[in-house]
């Protein structure tokens, strides 16, 4: 479907609008989602079960049901010009009966998988011959014990389906703990070698379900207790390294038939670079671009899964960096701080409208500067005034 | 009140949320008010009568009602923390009523006058000393004549209140004209010398309610058929113009205690420069600052009425212009042809979700880049493809 015949879909509204935009949850990313699409005149319609979800406080249009239910998503998708998704929870049964509806799905549902399910993707990447840790889908203590006779103790063991935020993932020193990690995934658990890793990057690639794709800078991500908490724009690491970093996503993005916005995130070791997971959706990893690149990746999103042409992926100052606000341990809201933080100059403060819980994503705060340091202080300094606590 | 006691408000949601800032209009001023305000989990409420006005599109919150009716403000007051402005057809008396019933208005509403009475405003400013072009009220075609006398036919005659856009103003060339648009104004019109006129030039002043300031770069504003068509950021002015007009501005908008954002707009003529007239809300001639500057002015305006600490006006780019997509001639929608503006590269485009009419402001396109010439052509081109019409 073209550009010119998604804007004149007939009967949606009683004036004249472009087109809409189905998006499977409503949280930060929805939210974030819709203010790009104001500016577009594209309507953003949230499928959620949570009437005051982030998005829909914005503004979104609710569409109240499960993401698990194909009713719900049917429903979604009957607005809907377009279905795409803010997570990684949906079925992919339901995703195949939506596009056998006639639905058009953004990415594809098997590209999706991708995002869902950990061992899938290693395999993927590594049958495209991209590097990953070395792995193994292992059932038993013994095949754990096994693995660990090759590649050492400590090592990771993951769930592969479900985790996000460091949850499903586990550090196991024996076989008596992965006998407690086996007990808790009787499917099995995908198992790798505990890695030296000099630095975590990310790598935003879009592509158009035209084919067209651009790609982002590689940027640092920096976690704590396995939560991404900083973003560092553009990466602290040489231009062959991130060059290659560009080449291999976009290989990567290219290879898998990935559709709508990707972030590729890579490990560097001391054995080069690793891919470790990807999300076929906008990420916390380029919440930086909406002040710090030309085009935000949540308008480069709407303009991916609509077929339009994407925009340019520049950086906008020398050093962009972007900090985490995670509910703090008192469980105050960092909102009732706003007016402290905004005193801080150039920090771009991004609330994203949920109840404040003790290590939640509540929003970020993003600095454009001369220089990292500069930057990430400044940012850092916002955040501790919407926390109340020092980085 | 501080930002913690507007913050924690009570009752007005389930979950906790940031104030509520009520916004007589709900237009694309708002709209774009509304966008930033999602960031800083600020509520956007408009007034409007329009339940599909372009606020409301975007996701603000409806108070359906008539701006002139002082029940219809209350119901706008009565959810918000602060009242303010996305245009000037309001009545001063009702204004007045609600800072008698307690509501916070920003601007205060004999600030606001001086937006929606351009005689008023011309004397205000005279008498604080500030340059404006001769002015005279007349009544009568024989004092429309004595001031041509002394300042020559033809001159320019204004309904004191309720123009925009080049509605209300008059070239008059003779008596016969003058008695003409007289019949129309029975209380008289203002009347002033056609000016020979170098350039238009505006400058955005923000003053928070706790009185700090924010004075933007000067900007060149584009008229045609009396109606802005482009921004160009920074001036085309020599340093010391652009220094006198920032201070103008400040001087202005201290002098009449006006807060919240103010766009003055000034004349450079032979003499110097001359204070044309002055918005007290966001103003068309700020749109470029959204992607051109570090605070946008609907972030800004919503900090300075909000009182809390105001952002950075610096200039993201060395040049930064902004063309106004007009609905074109044939009646078409741009919002049809925006896959091909998107093609521009660097071309931030807003659509404000309006009923496409000839020569109605449906949206605006702005463009940062290393020089004005490269920048206007882009941003100049890119509106071309959305109105299908060479500019």
């Amino acid at each position: 479907m073209s550009a010119q015949s998604l804007a004149s879909r007939p009967g949606t509204a009683t004036r004249p609008i472009g087109p809409t935009v189905g998006m499977v949850g409503g949280g930060q990313l929805a939210r974030m989602t819709h203010q790009a699409a104001i500016a577009l005149g594209v309507e953003l319609a949230v499928l959620t079960e949570d009437p005051l979800a982030p998005a829909v406080g914005a503004g979104a249009r609710c569409v109240q049901g499960a993401a698990t239910e194909l009713d719900s998503l049917m429903a979604l998708a009957a607005g809907s010009d377009v279905v795409t998704f803010d997570h990684e929870r949906v079925p992919t049964a339901h995703l195949t009966a939506l596009q056998q509806a006639g639905v058009r799905v953004v990415p594809d549902p098997a590209a999706k998988l991708l995002a869902q399910d950990k061992l899938h993707a290693r395999r993927t990447f590594a049958a495209l011959g991209l590097p990953v840790p070395d792995f193994e889908l292992a059932r038993t203590v013994a095949e754990v014990t096994a693995f660990a006779t090759v590649h050492g103790w400590p090592l990771i063991a993951k769930a592969p389906r479900g985790g996000y935020d460091g949850r499903g993932v586990f550090t196991v020193a024996d076989a008596e703990e992965a006998r407690a990690v086996l007990a808790d995934h009787p499917g099995g658990v995908l198992v790798e070698p505990r890695l030296d890793i000099t630095c975590e990057l990310a790598v935003l690639v879009a592509r158009s379900t035209t084919g067209e794709t651009a790609v982002y800078p590689v940027v640092e991500t920096i976690q704590e207790d396995a939560m991404c908490r900083e973003i560092i724009a553009p990466a602290r690491v040489d231009e062959d390294l991130a060059a290659a970093a560009r080449e291999l996503a976009l290989v990567l993005v290219e290879g898998v038939d990935a559709t709508g916005l990707v972030a590729v995130e890579l490990f560097v070791t001391a054995d080069g670079l690793m891919v470790n997971e990807v999300a076929l959706r906008p990420h916390n990893s380029g919440h930086y671009t909406i002040e710090g690149c030309a085009t935000s990746q949540f308008e480069q999103h709407l303009r991916a899964v609509l077929g339009w042409p994407l925009g340019p992926t520049t950086l906008c100052a020398p050093a962009v960096v972007t900090v985490n606000v995670v509910g703090p341990d008192d469980g105050s809201d960092p909102a009732r701080r706003l007016g402290f933080a905004l005193g801080v100059p150039g920090a771009h403060v991004h609330l994203y409208g949920k109840t404040a819980v003790p290590g939640r994503k509540l929003g970020h705060v993003t600095v454009c500067g001369r220089d990292h340091d500069s930057a990430r202080s400044a940012a850092r300094g916002a955040v501790e005034l919407l926390t109340g606590e020092r980085s």
